[in-house]
């Protein structure tokens, strides 16, 4: 099982140089040695290279919009469509999971913030968007807008998913262990395997599924509920603004009150219920 | 119909001082002369003032923890619950719409943040979350998370609604203007009545209904889609996350691509086809 960090490398700093793509992928900042693209399509993209090799690439420093990967022949001239699939879904999917990513540029990429020879840490950027297009060359590719963001995020560590990740017939996997927060919500979206804990609905995307990992006693001020998986509930949009909002809440015998039904669980995912009466007791308006 | 302000009063920078309510008042930054709160329960709150009144705020300069109004007796005493209604309805619904509220410290106000004398406007906040509590004196209040945001946010004009706003057996009105943002997205969510264009479901929250305005060609580069009702849908949450990730599209005879159905539509609101097909060449995966 392949390790792919999220974030930060340790000892890696913004702006810290790398003379070729085998001390950058050594120093674990990007890990192929040719691809731009690092990542998967189960989990997500951590990091990326800028290096010329896509005519369409706009560099405006704190954003980048970025091309996909494919569609090139071996003179990197584009001569078919790119498709939303491998690498380049695997960034859509950070885009979808709110994953950050690592931004390199590369001396053979045209743009003011190059460095002169060699390959540059650029620091962390989140995909906020992705979309297809007609390129330069007359032909479809994927197209990314990188936006540069607060980098003192924390460092997650993330094991590659088995190969049974997704086939549901196959015996489910809970090993990839991240640390810290991406892992524990994606914990608890792929114990439910991504449905609403009150609707059963995965949304779906052309980045795959969709749900949203609710804290049950909100993080932070004033509350300081933890960021653990007893504290997550794996949502639906719809069902986590009426959560936040007091559109509903849970019982103790995990029924739900202000809709019908009761929450759904699976056995490896053990709500707390004193996070569930923190709840009730501060945003349900009838209780 | 009275005209309420969201955001910045024009000519009033932060930092200023007033020497008293009246003052206050006539400049615009806080409407009434005694309540806390300035707010409409049916569009939101658009400014409240610190000023000591409520044992329970706590005041951390960029973060506000806010009480709401009510349940204390003519010697400012808390001496019954407070309830989720009228201008503390009007702070959720700050919440739920995403409104710039200006924050106005007195002082009266303890905190290193408030004036020697007179009323010092302090910028825009959001609201970032609100719940209940049992108070110090041992009744319930409700309290509000204001964090302190960017104030280049542009001014919004908001008239108030005429009464028959919510009751939909009333002749439903149109006529509520704000200038930029706030209105186009109210106005939409308006003359749907919240409902989804897609599968017609209000999501119902403690704060009133909610709904989401999605914009077709999105605002910003690469895409510079306008910011006019006309790129403008109502959508619920699950059905924004699909739109704007590729889970499915519409045509030009307003028909779903990627679900069954149709795009429901009302006669005040025209949707212009040249975004819709915008959308449809770049958003979706199989087109």
């Amino acid at each position: 099982m392949k390790k792919r960090i999220f974030g930060h490398i340790p000892d890696v700093k913004v702006g810290d140089k790398f003379n070729n793509r085998d001390l950058l992928s050594k120093a674990g900042v990007h890990g192929p040695t040719v691809a731009g693209i690092s990542g998967s399509k189960y989990v997500g993209s951590d990091s990326i290279v800028l290096s010329g090799g896509y005519e369409d690439d706009e560099d405006f420093g704190d954003v980048i919009i970025y091309t996909g990967a494919g569609g090139q022949n071996s003179k990197k001239k584009q001569v078919a469509d790119q498709t939303l699939d491998s690498v380049n879904l695997s960034l859509a999917k950070s885009k979808t999971e709110s994953l950050p990513v690592r931004v390199v540029r590369g001396h053979n990429h045209k743009s003011e913030y190059s460095p002169k020879s060699g390959y540059q840490y650029s620091g962390l950027y989140l995909v906020e968007d992705y979309w297809k297009e007609v390129g330069k060359a007359g032909y479809i590719i994927w197209r990314y807008r990188l936006v540069s963001f607060d980098s003192s995020a924390p460092t997650t560590e993330v094991n590659e998913p088995p190969a049974d990740y997704v086939d549901p017939k196959r015996k489910s996997s809970s090993s990839n262990k991240i640390v810290r927060d991406y892992q524990k919500a994606l914990n608890v979206k792929n114990w439910h395997k991504y449905k609403c804990q009150v609707c059963g609905l995965a949304i779906e995307t052309s980045a795959g599924l969709y749900a949203e990992a609710a804290h049950i006693k909100p993080l932070g001020e004033p509350h300081n509920g933890p960021d653990s998986e007893h504290n997550i509930l794996c949502l639906c949009p719809n069902h986590h603004v009426m959560f936040d909002n007091g559109g509903f809440t849970i019982a103790d015998d995990f029924t739900l009150i202000g809709l019908p039904g009761e929450l759904t669980q699976v056995k490896v995912h053990k709500v707390d219920i004193r996070f569930i009466k923190y709840h009730r007791e501060h945003y349900y308006k009838n209780t």
